[in-house]
């Protein structure tokens, strides 16, 4: 595995391979890396001849706030876990070279699927997304880009903007890789202590409880709702966020299960902020 | 000279010729072709193996009562020049694939060169423009992109969007091409009825008065400008919008010309509106 920082010898490296005929693969990551990265890495691995990964703790989809001066960095450990993987390429570059002085073009996916959820709970979020996996795409030049659906909305954020944009890529939507116990696989688990962690496991159960609830039969989303928000609000620790249940494509809240939906959470446990969501299934 | 309307089509005859290593440069234009998009499509000529020229009458960049609807339309006749200059590639795609439903992603660059002067004056122009030329880069996928110094700010809005956003694409500035009487050339120009276009002459004019002055020896800024918009009001037809001194990377107004300036001008006659710039230099 070749480490990269600078985007000249990253694009002379994917140009030999590209000239080679080879599949160019990306997993854009911010590090701190997990059996759900890990996941995308193999599953790129398997269908691209260069795959390469960025990493890159991107500042401007941080809010003021937020864990950006926190968040998990070891860029040793990271690079073993790549490199075990078979990744060809670690891409890593500086902050300075992403966002250099002057720097002053934003990517944003508007009025569609970015409002509402993590879009509302975050003003600036997908702005900060879009604008640095748009500079990833362009940097890289990739044939398939992969992302976890954990980060639902991020997922469907970047598949508009591909789409808008004309992006010569496919989104390579993967599956959420969780616990044994069925909390999602996050960086940010690791900021939980012991009694965090056992709360933390509530946002699965609510997830398992509103699937329960529609495979007995119920189609009212509000009372879906209802009864997994219970499940959260049983847990002293966790502080609900959002929790919502929306059309998989367009995000727009649904009323009646009558269709797939997708339900997704936001919740606090101590200064920790976690999400997941799944795809509810009428049967 | 191949005709395409389709990105898929575009894409694969890009792709063949990549595949054969030959440069490829595009020229973004909205038709109704005279000498200046005919001078930019010859240098690509000279510079690149594959030459695409782009025709589309972007709706994005027009704001309410502006003149998308009559803007000159003529395919057959944009056709023709383009295959005289030997174009490889007319390339115009249809206002639904450009825009489908529910696009929603947009390219804007904030707090930077889109400011003041036709960024002022035409709110929202200048996203409809990086977004629209964005999204052109990305279906041809050139090496080199071919724009006038005749919409000095757009050039500078492109070249700041292309950079930002690690597009792999040289933007490259071209002379504006001038009627024998000094006025730009622009494909509005043919709005002009002869009075007017007589008027018309005065847009040159004041930038000429204005580089006389500095030659002279005036450092002023502000004696410049008002010296150059003399020669404007003058007119009884013209009426000035904007007429400003800037620096040529930022376009922020300058007061002392110790340096190279941009001096750009902006004026309605009837109901044309023409824009015209030059480079003031202090010898």
């Amino acid at each position: 595995m070749e480490r990269i920082a600078g985007v000249a010898r990253l694009r002379e490296r994917v140009g030999q391979e590209k000239g080679r005929g080879a599949v160019v693969g990306v997993v854009p990551t911010m590090g701190a890396y997990h059996r759900g990265h890990l996941s995308l890495m193999r599953r790129a691995r398997r269908e691209c001849g260069l795959v390469v990964v960025t990493l890159f703790v991107n500042p401007t989809q941080f809010g003021a706030g937020e864990d950006f001066e926190r968040y998990p960095r070891d860029l040793e450990a990271d690079a073993g876990m790549a490199e075990r993987e078979g990744v060809d390429i670690l891409f890593h570059p500086a902050a300075e070279a992403v966002y250099p002085p002057g720097f002053s073009t934003w990517v944003a996916v508007e009025q569609g699927v970015e409002q509402g959820l993590e879009g509302a709970s975050r003003p600036g979020h997908f702005r900060g997304v879009a604008t640095v996996v748009a500079k990833l795409f362009q940097m890289v030049q990739p044939d398939r880009a992969y992302f976890g659906e954990k980060d639902y909305q991020q997922l469907q954020v970047i598949r508009r903007m591909a789409a808008d944009l004309d992006m010569p890529v496919q989104v390579v939507p993967c599956p959420i890789i969780r616990e044994p116990d069925g909390l999602a696989m996050s960086s940010r688990n690791r900021y939980l202590n012991p009694a965090e962690r056992e709360a933390a496991r509530s946002l699965f159960r609510c997830l398992q409880e509103a699937q329960r609830l529609v495979s007995a039969g119920e189609r009212a989303a509000a009372a879906v709702i209802r009864a997994a928000r219970a499940v959260l609000e049983a847990e002293p620790l966790v502080r609900p966020d959002y929790l919502e249940i929306v059309d998989p494509e367009t995000l727009v809240p649904v009323e009646l299960l009558d269709r797939p939906a997708q339900i997704a959470v936001a919740a606090r446990i101590g200064s920790t902020r976690l999400i997941d969501n799944t795809r509810l299934l009428p049967d």
